[in-house]
């Protein structure tokens, strides 16, 4: 089959290849032929070396179910990334996404959906609602993560939150905290995602001068970059929480002295529920079409990759169909 | 008067002066004569330039207030270290510990306690019961401020807790942790802080080697060392939480990609309460009279803060009045 793929090699390099082996389902798995999928920040990162990954990229997707489970056969679905073991003291204490010996599609272990075909265990599979089309399905798992925001932070009307970075998750996350009623504002740079923003009705804010002392409850770090933590700092009341959501690959150099002086809680945060992201598309909460500004052929993958991390773009899918 | 003396150049430099200016207090303060000062951590890194502060360092301290509220002259009493405003933001919203227009004794903007006498607003006093010794009394700020971890994570039976490092603030962390039932492993590299540990009772379990993953619900990182942070990071179970204790004059440089990955929560995490910290040492919760292991006279500051730097030592003191 035809997959982009990564590694062994380092420094990492993404190629296509036409014949990949496809695989085959184990007893609790199914095998999904691959519609649509999405690239985000992280395959960006994984592709620069990013944990060290080897094998088929790729973890944001929807398709549909051609073997394994007979209820799912057939249907149109998206699927949960960490397959977890489900014996370990991680999912005996009810944490399978920390399951100390998960795999993770296209990330940890496992091959990815940037390929005609990939596996997951059948248990990860959420059907997909006919009014949620191909585009928005892809975008399941990045929402699930926005949302889990919401379960670090306490965030509502009356409270003071900000979005850092206007990328690919900012504008998730973004869109999902202003649907809690909270006093929102958006900080980014990006011309392009600074007008989604005000098309959507959000508040955007430029980033303060340095020294301005924080006034957020909350502030998201969603920037990608290894400074995001260090704005966020000087953004955040004393007491405030801070959710980082940007892993990258590089060690950051930052001065923790404003955490521990304004007792700040810094939450690392990833992945979230599917269910809440499937319902959140489902209710038309969060505007996700508009965020799609290009779509390739998998065998284009390489280019859509590099388009991926250019500022004029927002989320570039792949379609192993072609566009 | 005397008093030991730091800035306001830069590198800063510590020095002992016979005549520094006596100060007058102001009408809601108190003038106090030291008893009896602690060194700590924080002192030695504002000795590094740490905060650019200048003025009479110290702020852990015990003495006897002379002028002031006449309810209080005459009375032994410690003294919180943070004076509030009492109409910002933040005091308004119940954070005076985080006012916007803080003074803080010997750390910011406010001459501290390493002289023969300091004012500070009366309302900040606490008296300090007879059965407290001065040397005891000494420990209440950093005490409170060990026992504030208290209120950033939940500790308990059946919770696993590290406190990493067995300096000054470790050892008052560890056995303010202990006393709570959760089971608990000290970390440290020190023989005689390690010493006292077991002494105590407390576990002490080796660092473990990279790459093992964590296993604790709660580490408390107390090393005073940029690194100390990796080393918790490396500790911690998923979903877990790290309070951080430490300040330092350095910018740290750290992956935080577990931090988000594992969803771990990281607290600063500064001053604590008085009124516990008299509760714990009044009911002899706390061992403190072992930690003291020099005490140093006023002119012999800049000797002592050089001592209180050395492995060899745990708590050293200065006694204007001379040991």
């Amino acid at each position: 089959m035809r997959a982009l793929i990564v590694g062994p090699d380092q420094p990492a390099r993404v190629r296509f290849t036409p014949d990949y082996p496809q695989p085959s389902p184990a007893a609790d798995e199914v095998l999904i032929r691959v519609t649509l999928a999405g690239i985000c920040a992280t395959d960006l990162e994984i592709a620069r070396g990013y944990l060290h990954f080897a094998g088929v990229l790729g973890h944001e997707f929807v398709g549909t179910v051609v073997e394994g489970a007979s209820h799912l056969v057939g249907r149109r679905v998206v699927a949960e990334i960490n397959c977890p073991c489900r014996q370990c003291e991680m999912c005996r204490g009810g944490l399978p996404n920390h399951c100390l010996r998960r795999t993770v599609v296209g990330i940890a272990g496992r091959d990815g959906a940037f390929a005609d075909y990939l596996t997951v265990p059948a248990a990860n599979c959420h059907l997909v609602a006919d009014q949620i089309s191909d585009r928005q399905a892809v975008f399941v798992e990045p929402l699930a993560a926005a949302a889990h925001v919401l379960d670090a932070a306490e965030i509502g009307p009356g409270r003071r939150a900000a979005v850092l970075g206007t990328g690919r998750l900012g504008l998730l996350v973004a869109q999902v905290l202003a649907d809690t009623g909270c006093e929102l504002e958006v900080i980014g740079r990006n011309p392009r995602t600074i007008d989604f923003c005000r098309r959507r009705g959000l508040k955007v804010a430029a980033a303060p001068e340095s020294g301005v002392s924080g006034r957020y409850d909350v502030v998201v770090e969603c920037t990608g970059c290894a400074d995001g933590l260090r704005l966020a700092l000087g953004l955040c009341r004393p007491c405030g929480t801070i959710v980082l959501k940007s892993t990258y690959a590089d060690a950051a150099t930052v001065d923790l002295a404003p955490l521990v002086v304004n007792e700040i809680r810094l939450a690392g945060n990833r992945c979230g529920s599917f269910p809440r992201a499937l319902r959140l598309l489902a209710e038309h909460r969060v505007e996700v079409d508009e965020l799609v500004t290009a779509e390739y052929a998998l065998e284009e993958g390489v280019a859509a990759l590099e388009a991926a991390a250019r500022a004029e773009n927002i989320k570039v899918l792949l379609r192993p169909g072609g566009p």
